[in-house]
């Protein structure tokens, strides 16, 4: 059986799409979800086109194989992981830009092409392609969509799906649909490509994509606020959100400030409860405006240090440390980073449950993320080295989900379910939603090869 | 059977909600699509509870009867149009606004509230529900949930699938299901927000919607542009999107300019090919810069006269001639409304093709629309009375529909597909995306009980 799958697939595909060397496969076993549990796959097959995804997904259907498709392997929460006997179907040999159209405004991709390297060609035509995950220089398109990633801009210019036209998938039995097109409003029948998108591969393989470009923003001010507490940064981001529109907003808590501090010192105020930082691109005199109008705000709700500026250096420079704020925390221990969301309103709740949390389970969390959509990254710290520290860690992390359940929120903003939230799904969801779920994906995939044990 | 469907119905729904009156019946058969077919319903219910609806789609479900929900019944295409023997389910009355939460940016409401009460309500505090149908002032949020529909400030806004957070809607067997939340970003599970929003009733019924707000825009620049070639004002549409982010940006070609202007002169240039009316809400000296920057790019493609203004009432009174496009098009004779897409660079192509339809099935059209998402609606007017000028109108109205096929468009933008171009859904979405739009919709309504003969 396992033979002639190898067999089948073999007829297919060209010899270097094809692979079933051992460290190879163990190399694309999991992605960055350091503890979701990943199988040990068959085989690793590397299409190069529409047709040869079509036919992996024949010979798997015919002898009902998982299928667990991936792009860069740099997922969060194991939705790329191997399941054991499964095919692995990396994207990544489909690294095209088929099309960039300025005057159309949009791209058409492969789902192998970096996000970085549609940044940069979209540029090259004075174009901009907005989601940017933390991610965006090495991961692909395709994971991007597959996962709905998320980032810093999403605050004004929303999340991958907001940027999707059409899409071009390979369902389960091989058959290709095209969803939506290369027009801004469609609304002629479903919205399939929403489904699809952020679906993790339990539905189909995405194997282009239409993609939206726009011009690109004025220049940014930036500005950097600290507050002595969680409430006051709390009502400093609803209060900016309800009358601005910020081209991105920032929170980092004391412990991630202390961790970037330590790491890199560059004066930020450790004894602050929370940093916030602000962006406008509105441009000229009205970005200048809303960047003082922001830090009028800030100084009303009690911030007691407010700086902001428009050169582009400066600017940088604080942003530097919004980006350094995961790795600084991987320098004090091995990390579980969560991705946890809730309405804007409840993000002081949040911060407050996390401490809480940190202090039951005597672990060490620093928490940092995008503050104006309420999506937040609890990082919980922990030395691996001890059985206990470990078991505490992951209790907390489990505690985080309950506690954002309870809030109203969602176990994942931006990451993704995979495999590592599965457990908490089906209580976000509702049974009767849930059961939703699993009609759809009965309809769609009735062998259940696309990608099982994820999402659902 | 008839006699018992209308006694259970009786036995779970409160008398005021049960109406069989011939001529509530009559006034709730079709929607505005004028020659779309409407059958005879049986009854017209009325639930005033979400527990309601349940309890008629119970009853639905256990004799097969049609269900045909409806809002206002403004609706373009007949999609709210009566099947004979329907149940016709009106949610006008669940029309409570359950919660406005400023701290959040959101709104629950039921289905039966108008666009404009939660536009006054959401302006009580400051803030502001963005889509804006044509309909506003009188059709309901279900409505437009049900339709996705779009408007005039979609081209920076987003059309209302853009401002849905979540949902609450009953399936066809009489199960609630809540999807999304009161999060921004959430990608627990799959899409089924946007899998219901634009579904025309044929997967359930929304009974709540947890809508998104936003602080109000500063306040508009508006500018207009006259162009002597419909490639002019395509290219200045295509460079002002590639450069800019417009608040509105809308088309008026010569026929429907000669139609205002002959209603209600102003002045407008009756021989300019087409006329452009672009809005910048960047607010303060940048909308002014942005407004100037747009004349600038309008005058460099050739257009023969640009003016833009900062005063409100003046940008009003050039709106004025925008909203009454359709309506001074109405008063030359009967007309056929239609509603397509194509991707923004192909604008100059779709209104040549109309311009060639017009002449080769001798009608008069007039072409307006959002010319910032490519979305136009091709105005055909005729004399009802004369039956050949009727049947012309037909064939131009299918013309148009093939024309835009061919561009790589969509047969319909923002009104829906409904009974009135369900003939043409099939076409468009091609054979295996058709299919997979069937096999989702057997799998949540098997008994194909939710608004049959409409969108598929």
């Amino acid at each position: 059986m396992s033979v002639d799958l190898l067999r089948e697939l073999a007829a297919v595909l060209p010899p270097e799409a094809l692979v079933t060397d051992p460290d190879v496969l163990e190399s694309h076993r999991r992605d960055q979800a350091g503890w979701a549990l990943a199988g040990v796959p068959r085989v690793l097959v590397r299409p190069g086109s529409t047709t040869e995804v079509q036919a992996v997904l024949r010979v798997a259907s015919a002898h009902r194989v998982p299928v667990v498709p991936r792009g860069a392997g740099s997922g969060l929460s194991g939705g790329a992981n191997a399941v054991d006997g499964c095919i692995v179907l990396s994207l990544t040999r489909m690294n095209r830009i088929l099309e960039l159209d300025r005057r159309g405004l949009y791209a058409v991709v492969q789902p192998g092409v970096i996000n970085g390297a549609l940044k940069s060609a979209a540029a090259e035509l004075g174009l901009w392609y907005a989601p940017d995950p933390a991610s965006w220089e090495f991961s692909t398109l395709g994971g991007n969509l597959a996962t709905n990633a998320g980032g810093l801009c999403c605050v004004k210019y929303g999340v991958t799906g907001d940027a999707v036209l059409g899409l071009e998938a390979v369902l389960a039995d091989g058959s290709v649909v095209r969803t939506g097109g290369r027009m801004v409003k469609n609304v002629a029948g479903y919205d399939l490509t929403r489904l699809f998108v952020g679906s993790e591969g339990t539905l189909g393989i995405i194997t282009e994509a239409t993609l939206k470009l726009r011009p690109r923003p004025p220049r940014a001010t930036t500005l950097v606020a600290s507050f002595p507490t969680l409430v006051g940064a709390g009502a400093a981001v609803t209060e900016i959100m309800a009358e601005l529109r910020p081209s991105l907003l920032e929170l980092m808590d004391r412990t991630t400030v202390r961790a970037v501090e330590a790491a890199r010192p560059m004066g930020l105020d450790v004894n602050a409860a929370a940093l916030l930082l602000a962006r406008s691109d509105a441009g000229g005199e009205q970005g200048v405006a809303e960047s003082t109008r922001m830090a009028a705000i800030c100084e009303a709700v009690g911030a007691t240090f407010v700086a902001h500026s428009s050169d582009e250096a400066e600017g940088e420079l604080l942003m530097g440390a919004r980006r350094f704020a995961f790795p600084a925390l991987e320098r004090q221990g091995s990390t579980l980073l969560d991705d946890v969301g809730v309405p804007l309103s409840r993000i002081p709740d949040l911060l407050a449950e996390v401490e809480r949390i940190a202090g039951q389970r005597g672990v060490l969390i620093g928490t940092f993320g995008h503050a104006g959509d309420g999506n937040m990254h609890p990082t919980i710290v922990f030395d691996p080295n001890d059985p206990d520290a470990v078991a505490r860690a992951r209790a907390a992390f489990d505690d985080i989900l309950h506690a954002v359940l309870e809030l109203g929120g969602t176990i994942t903003g931006e990451h993704g379910v995979g495999s590592l939230k599965r457990p908490f799904i089906a209580r976000q969801l509702g049974p009767e939603t849930h059961r939703l779920h699993l009609t759809i994906k009965s309809a769609m995939d009735p062998l259940g090869i696309l990608n099982p044990g994820k999402l659902l």
